[in-house]
């Protein structure tokens, strides 16, 4: 069976891992092409995983004929610019979240899938593919815990992060639109509804810095949903454990959780610190398995002519509810969408 | 020693085990005189606990020169009344929440306690006297977790009693008076903080009934609070495992977590269902406990002369917030404290 | 209704505890004397415990007509001696495990039990007053585990009390006697069976002392029951986390785990250790209800004319099988009893 | 690079598993062959996995030229004579536990590797590749743990699986060798002792057909090792709960325990049984990384010239061990290695 032949834009900490995972561990694809500003990093990253063709300007890389996909692992604020330009030269698209930073350039993204209908277009919320997850959705789907009545959310980078975090802030957009957003995909997945209204409120309770931005280190928004579930999202920068991701469902029937305690393997330690499990460190910890799975449903669909799972009008809607949680949190004032 | 006399008045679920708790367990106390308008449990309960003295209306218990104390859990509109009656009478009250209905009720508590500043009054919030709550007080207060950020608090009653809890509608004011204020108090006493506002949502998701109250069977609040944490209430009458009192708090240097398996005993069991802990099924299993150390110092303060913790001005503060909720959730408006 | 009086002889750690308990938590038992050698000791906790009585000969108290029933918290090798003198003063006893240090001292008060049938005679073996130890019973019996395989029962005391326990050595009878007689109970009670051969091992991992007892610091033995079940016991005082008792109970159809997690309340803690559990760190903490519990059992015994569950049999089984555990290790044979 | 090209024997449920991670997941090699007497599993499977090559006789499998190495899934009784083969055709070799079901097997294959210094033979003890007994590995070689007192071993297959496990009962050689000698071989890994004494006990509890064979349904073993480390062995076949591999490590300093919950992800439910996981269910599902983690280390062995960390000398002393577990529980005596 033929290898569909994927180029992968941007080498930073996701990009990379995502350059490996084409490379070595999804099947039916193989990692032909890498494009990056760095040069060095460039060079490198190709030799090591024996990659043929490189590039530092992304059209050269769209263009390039000996590709069928393209996978885009850019600044979040050109992702809607690369999947027009992949589209445009009859690639098929991954891109990793957010769709774009302003509602414009997903309207931009949406507009050149529409041109073109038979290529995949799919969004990177890796979420959805992680094994437990997909669980809970099952279970949720087969009514297993009747009626939602809450979905609880937290997404907690470690304070040990703090510094990135920092530097980051400038470009992030805030911690609805850098962080929550997973959490806002996995609430309209898990209820087929969407918010009416949101407030948000939080603060700079240890790093005065996220101020100047009109951010918090620590952010959470209660939203009422059209079909009245209640979700509330909490987002912070200052976990002391580790990279804390967990989900709550409450239904009518039943309560699921995700991630409660995020350990990091099956061990459980028995020290002077008690009877304790170590955590989880970051996103490329939690979720290694669901990062390889959502490439694997892409080149799948690639293949068997499907549509993705995830398209770029949930980009933009997830884009949209962000804003909304955005704006509530700087105005101090209820948000109705 | 001379032990405190103590008459408890009202001999419903939890007066009865007020009144069991004095007669066997508050080494301190002794149950001289019990108050019922139920002759037939009034009598009954009197010999089965060896009380000798038996009212049916609560003027003539608190005019008995044989009791030092008197103890209310009779309904909650009742509780001004019988506190202002038996502080007037000469004796210390340890009452039930919530201190009463209204605030006017309130006001006319506070006005009875302040008029006998000899008297010992304290307010039965007894999760405060848990082992885990306290030991949990005790590390913030050390700044073991740094700043508090949020507080989420859930109190779910069990499916399984909603009959009860429908019964009792009318008459409840709503779950944020009837159930959150226990944990209005946990985040006020945890963060020494006042809240500024609040956005309260929710609905009827398995039991139309509670509308006709403009109640639900699930509510969500979220409170800003003057010192910026966020707190997150959540109450509910449709838990499928138990009774669910679990208690949160994010702090910027660690993490605390009560009771979040509310288990009922240290056996965990491994079956067709996976491996499991059962769950405690009402408040009186999961705060035994506390019910004996809340009385054990009521009984401390009258014979130490001291100021009990939960003073009266605990029950109105709390009962004005939970109000504050209440009124969010009818409106559907932020509510300003 | 008249209360028991109680006279309580030894005020080591435990025995405090025997004394504080009856004289505050027990409602059908006054305690009315104490007896000790050490002089000072015994008038201060009179004192704080205003008891009438005091005694520095056991015989004198035993003797005392103010009592109805003595509890014998002393060196374990006086306890036979002590069930003996008070039985035959027409006291109500309940002795602490062990019943006696050698097989002689237990057949001497089995007699005096059977010299006295009318008086009551309780071993403290507390674990079967534990609620949870109750529980499982409870559904052992129940047959909701099907056909018990297996039983596993660790005692491990914390490395921080290694002090003390190297201190005691000498006396202690080794690990088996002094610490796996609870364990070889439970595995009596849950099974209802009795061994018929063991294999003992273990040794000085941390604190050669032992080794002059022939003892070690941690040791192990699997026995063979005659009802097939097996049971592997393992005691160490090295536990780096705690006090951890832990009781596993495998059958055919359940499996039964107790205190899989030796945590002191219901707190979890998040902070740089990852997410953790604190534990007891000693018997009185762990066992606080049931040491209320067993004397609450011997009291009801006393006025109800009942037997109690736990008898001076059962003191003697569980020394022979101690014994035979203790044999196996020091000898690296099979012991059959 | 070129890619390893691997044939596979069997296709069994583990050998098929073995084939499509060596077809999909394992980056360096790729799937050549397969060999299975039954022709049409055998050719369906080929056709599933694009496999060119297939072969009903092992022998004619070993001279395929365009084969560098295989894979040894077959019945454990063929295990010695197809390394054998396969090693003589210059093949390098991956075989799966046991090295073969009595010690000349093992010896036999011991000459043959012997016999081909240059050639990689590497046992299939899977467990070692997990991420969670390789943490804990770690850990203990650091010293983390102090000095090793008692290594517990459980491995429990689920109740629901015991049609299969009767009807390969006269072929397993019972529960050690079969099921116990992962365990075996973990204790010798994690300790770096071997065996001195075991006695091992056990029956059938729930299903009197493996007395036939004398083994039981559940057994248990413990031994004492060189160093002084207990082990202790516990394996059945009546899990109520699911697939059931725990191992705990008690040292001096810490306890390490691996899979005390066999949970099968990170969910949670809160349901009418409480709070509970659900468990893995077979060990396909609980070890699905370490298989894939094996071969990669096979392949990795190959292309580095490197030495397996499993020889075929583990093989065989795992196997020495087994029986001699098997040989105390059929004597009822002690067994001395």
């Amino acid at each position: 069976m033929k290898k569909i032949r994927i180029g992968s834009v941007g080498l930073g900490r996701l990009g990379l891992q995502h350059a490996k995972n084409i490379a070595s561990k999804i099947s039916g694809a193989e990692l032909t092409a890498l494009c990056d500003v760095d040069e060095k990093k460039l060079k490198e990253t190709a030799e090591a995983l024996r990659v043929s063709h490189t590039f530092t300007r992304f059209e050269d890389m769209a263009r390039c004929s000996d590709l069928d996909a393209i996978v885009i692992v850019s600044s979040s604020a050109f992702h809607p610019e690369h999947i027009e330009i992949a589209l445009d030269n009859g690639k098929h698209v991954f891109s990793e979240k957010p769709l774009g930073i302003n509602i414009e350039g997903c309207k931009r993204a949406e507009k050149a899938v529409e041109r073109h209908p038979d290529k995949v277009c799919m969004i990177g919320f890796m979420r959805r593919f992680d094994p437990s997850y997909l669980y809970v959705k099952e279970k949720i789907d087969n009514g297993e815990i009747g009626r939602p009545i809450l979905v609880r959310c937290y997404s907690q980078d470690p304070e040990k992060c703090i510094d990135g975090a920092i530097a980051f802030a400038p470009d992030s957009g805030g911690q609805f639109l850098d962080m929550a957003v997973h959490d806002i995909d996995l609430a309209r997945w898990f209820t087929k509804s969407e918010p009416v209204s949101a407030w948000a409120i939080g603060g700079c309770y240890a790093h005065p810095e996220f101020a100047q931005y009109r951010d918090g280190d620590n952010v959470g928004c209660l939203l009422k949903f059209q079909n009245d579930t209640m979700c509330f999202l909490f987002a912070g920068r200052t976990a002391p454990h580790g990279y804390n991701v967990e989900t709550e469902i409450i239904g009518t029937k039943g309560i699921l959780r995700v991630a409660s305690v995020p350990q990091k393997n099956l061990v459980e330690i028995l020290d002077n610190g008690g009877v304790r499990r170590e955590c989880s460190q970051n996103f490329l910890e939690r979720f290694e398995n669901a990062y390889v799975r959502e490439l694997e449903e892409f080149v799948s669909c690639i293949v068997e002519h499907k549509k993705p799972s995830v398209t770029v009008y949930d980009g933009t809607r997830t884009l949209e509810i962000a804003e909304g949680c955005r704006n509530s949190f700087q105005s101090g004032e209820l948000y109705r969408f």
